[in-house]
């Protein structure tokens, strides 16, 4: 009965192509005074949703959004729950929209400004990247780390929590790249020193790899100008996120999703992959000091900048690569940081911690070694043994 | 006391480039038994999470998993909950990204597949965008409508929910382009009838607009073939969605992100700006019986397509956009969908909540009108006796 067998017509297959995106540029403004520019970039606009951190000093979040008012668009307020790893959540996310969508936001006329430190930034661009699919943002950083590093690069992103209550850092987010940062100056001058010197680990990594981004000599200005950036020198300040943030651009505009397996943007885990296997660790003081436990992201990063250094010398037994690492001990000593810490579990059982690391590609674990000349290389799959040296270095005996 | 002066060293600015991104390209394979390509598509990955649909036949989601996990990666499977508009929300995000942590997902090595409705390729869509900033996603549609519209363009997303508990759809989400979509037309065989149907709302919008997009023909085609679709005859069905597909991929492929104002995407939008205010009214239903109201979206959209051509024919008088308004009426009613509705309110009081709808720009009302050569215009700030005469034409005296 061939009338009744089901017909099968062939799979057809319709393609959908997508337009080449043009290439984007915006601009890092750094400065006392910088926020003066929210003025002409929110003007265009009919709706801004401030998003501030409550670790802004209030004059200075008043005058944004006095700027911003006086610039013409309707202006609503979102101050920040306490601004920690804990609250950097989907909740949040889900309070900063509501108060978008109150204010009767649409994404052709409205945008955020995020004021304040990393976890603001970070939690308020991804509400804007969310909302009704993107809307702009304007990053205004306002402590050192989020100016040299956050507020580069367009990663935004909260928190996953489990359903054990533990927390994965930045697994829910979007490459959403602001339409401008200002990074005005004056917020530093209040800040906390522990939070001020976060923002040093960064950029004594930045400087290890700055002689492939245009900045051969940013190790050695960094040394020579130590003193005077601990005591928060204002011209000194000024120069520094300058010559961080130019090697920050340099960096991402190589590689702007994190695609590329051995450049680019994995350079900036220097430090990292050793550093978020101790960040978690509730024991662990800058001081050997249980009051001041557990390490801040900064404190990590530079026992894992040490780390990495040592890690390289036992790969690669030279005169260089010693002396590299005691001259990233001395700086960081110099900037206050620390290099050893007390309380260290067993070195093995750190390096197997370091194969669960969200860094890993494929089960593999790759790490990023300083080299004695300003530059960086990345390895798979590293001996263990130059782990084990690695974490030796940093354990205060 | 000059040396006490503080020194303000100019403002400095650092550009940051982006580079632009290459031209992207993706299939929409359509026919019985596309699924199959999922062995090749997840063969390169080593995770894969099936999010599937609670409404799709448990033989073909089995199937799903069955060629996945055959095909290598290691495979988890999250049944959505009811596929509805209150559950398509950030908990639902989260608790699919909780899975895909619990998998060990990571952003190199791990993919999620959507099998299902609109809802759950939306949601499913929107937790692999967020997911570590963005992993893979198969679209897998299952209904009509998922085929012809949710499947192409990559819009992915969630609704807001308010503090007072309204919804509002699609405020949270990405433009996230599928790796490939597979629209296996088996799903269709067990269809509701009025799941079916508001698939074939879209499908007559589409052939509304054709002739714009490569296919002058299709309206007439969809005339001629009313009977054999209602009948969900196997090769028609094929052609019908390979068609459709076919439209609304050159449409979206002139305007990824729905920047343009006046064509692309905009277009997509004819008889959704009035079915968007009737859809969320409890009382109207497609017959004029209680027990089937609200309106499914399907509904709405017939609905709005025929209050749409009744505008287009006030504001153009002509025999022309009479006979056009007739012609859509009739294709509606041979496709048993909805062309007049009781118990509307009053058609002022529809007009002014057309002001509210999310479409208008800078609060500014946007209609798309049909127009008798298959193609659609905009307008901007249409007068109100045609809104009024649009509101009266699906008025059931």
């Amino acid at each position: 009965m061939p009338d009744e067998a089901p017909q099968h017509p062939p799979a057809t297959s319709v393609p959908v192509h997508l337009a080449p995106r043009p290439a984007n540029l915006y601009h890092v403004q750094i400065g006392d005074g910088v926020l003066r520019a929210l003025a002409d970039l929110t003007k265009p606009y009919d709706a801004v949703l401030l998003v501030q951190d409550p670790g802004v000093p209030g004059a200075l979040a008043d005058e944004a959004a006095t700027i911003i008012s006086e610039a013409g668009p309707r202006l609503a307020r979102h101050t920040f729950a306490e601004p920690r790893e804990t609250v950097k959540n989907l909740d949040s996310v889900q309070a900063i929209t509501r108060d978008l969508a109150d204010l009767g936001a649409d994404r052709s006329t409205s945008m955020v400004v995020a004021l304040g430190g990393g976890i603001v930034g970070d939690t308020a661009g991804f509400a804007a990247a969310a909302y009704q699919r993107a809307i702009p943002v304007i990053q205004c950083p306002t402590t050192l780390l989020a100016m040299v590093d956050a507020s580069v690069g367009g990663k935004t992103g909260v928190n996953l929590q489990t359903a054990d209550g533990s927390l994965l850092k930045n697994y829910l987010g979007a490459f959403h790249q602001p339409l401008a940062v200002l990074a005005d100056a004056r917020a530093l001058a209040s800040l906390d020193p522990r939070v001020f010197r976060a923002g040093l680990a960064e950029c004594v990594k930045h400087a290890c790899l700055a002689a492939a981004f245009n900045d051969p000599e940013l190790l050695a200005w960094t040394e020579d100008n130590a003193g005077a950036i601990g005591a928060r020198d204002h011209n000194t300040l000024g120069e520094l996120i300058h010559r961080n943030v130019r090697v920050k651009a340099a960096v991402v505009a190589e590689d702007e999703h994190e695609r590329a397996h051995t450049a680019g943007r994995a350079l900036l885990n220097l430090g990292h992959t050793f550093a978020h296997v101790i960040e978690p660790l509730a024991q662990l003081s800058p001081d050997n000091n249980p009051a001041h436990a557990p390490l801040h992201h900064g404190e990590a990063v530079a026992l894992g900048l040490v780390a990495a250094a040592a890690a390289a010398h036992a790969i690669d037994p030279t005169p260089g690569t010693k002396a590299h690492a005691e001259r990233l001990g001395a700086l960081l000593t110099a900037l206050q940081l620390p290099t050893v810490v007390a309380d260290l579990p067993e070195s093995s059982a750190l390096a197997a911690a370091m194969l669960h690391d969200k860094k890993t590609r494929a089960g593999r674990l790759r790490i990023v070694l300083p080299q004695p000349d300003a530059t960086a290389s990345t390895l798979n799959d590293p001996p263990e043994s130059a782990l084990l040296a690695g974490w030796d270095a940093i354990r205060l005996s």
